[in-house]
């Protein structure tokens, strides 16, 4: 239910380091919100040399732009948990200062976002969801992330 | 009116799919909203091998996420048949299953919106807008999508 | 506080238009926010051929899209003056006719955004918010854009 784009200076993140932020934002997402894993998705976008400014100048080359898209109904206290453990995280993942970890989490109504080409339940309806699902698409999800 | 970001595995559509779902949201929007075709925007976002996670883990090469900035005041059933239909005509456009298909709506208030240089009516407001812009940017506008 | 995304065909804007963009976008926003400058952040998107659709068909290369996230608590008349002025800026600075320049504005709770690995201060209490920060932090933050 949430996508996270991670914007990075091209070539500043290994394989590795992409891996575990991936894993990471999604772990902390389902430990906040109790949604199931497989409704995480993260998609890096990386950004050639000379087109990221800070300030009106060319940005530090070590600056992470993470943006969300999550299901509202999440109270004030789960949204600051999110960007605060994201921020841990990604630093932790990666070796770089919190100072240069930005994090913007936008809310969206279940209603106008389809995954696995269905629309989404409420927070907390998700095993009634996945229930109501034709079989072979229930399947398909549960494949994901395994 | 909208604008539709649609993100895929690098290399995955052809120019002739791409152009198949470029103009299948834009008639599909225009129908359920009925805004003018020429307010469509639809932009392709090719994600390159080993940046696209799902679930924690590399995501599926067949999967499609649309994400479209719509004016608000739009009914509920509206949005829901345009989330609807853009998964089948997606599906329909690329041979893709629907179960990997992902579209989020998010809802912005028209006067937040510039298009073509000039700040957008409310729906329903179209024709009254286009009849009041200078000459030149009506023609202009009146020539998109011809 | 604000992220600008503007998104161009590729290679339709050189360097230094890329720079008088990404300066006048800064100051604008600083000037009619009173939010400081090295709190906006822009990124450029360059958009391969074949990838840009308006109406339909393939986009005019002229367009500039431009798609920012600000904090919400702006006056209506403050967000009609960003996106004026945006328009005229870009256009003065790449001699792109405004027809072919979109601006949209997302509004967003500082709440739900970090900024150099702090959660942000409501419109009006950046000072507070910049004294209460560690003091490395703050050194850091006061070098961008300088």
């Amino acid at each position: 239910m949430p996508t996270y784009f991670v914007s990075t200076a091209a070539a500043r993140l290994s394989a590795a380091e992409k891996q575990s932020i991936a894993a990471a934002i999604t772990r902390i997402h389902s430990e906040v919100t109790h949604a199931p894993l497989f409704f995480a998705q993260v998609i890096f976008n990386e950004i050639p040399p000379g087109n990221h400014f800070m300030g009106g100048t060319l940005a530090d080359p070590d600056v992470v732009f993470i943006h969300g898209h999550v299901r509202s109904g999440r109270s004030p206290e789960q949204k600051r948990q999110l960007l605060v453990r994201i921020v841990d995280a990604v630093s932790a993942a990666t070796v770089i200062s919190k100072t240069s970890i930005w994090v913007y989490v936008v809310d969206l109504p279940p209603t106008q976002m389809v995954e696995y080409g269905h629309i989404l339940p409420e927070p907390g309806m998700e095993d009634v969801w996945l229930a109501s699902l034709p079989e072979p698409d229930r399947a398909h999800i549960e494949r994901v992330g395994k």
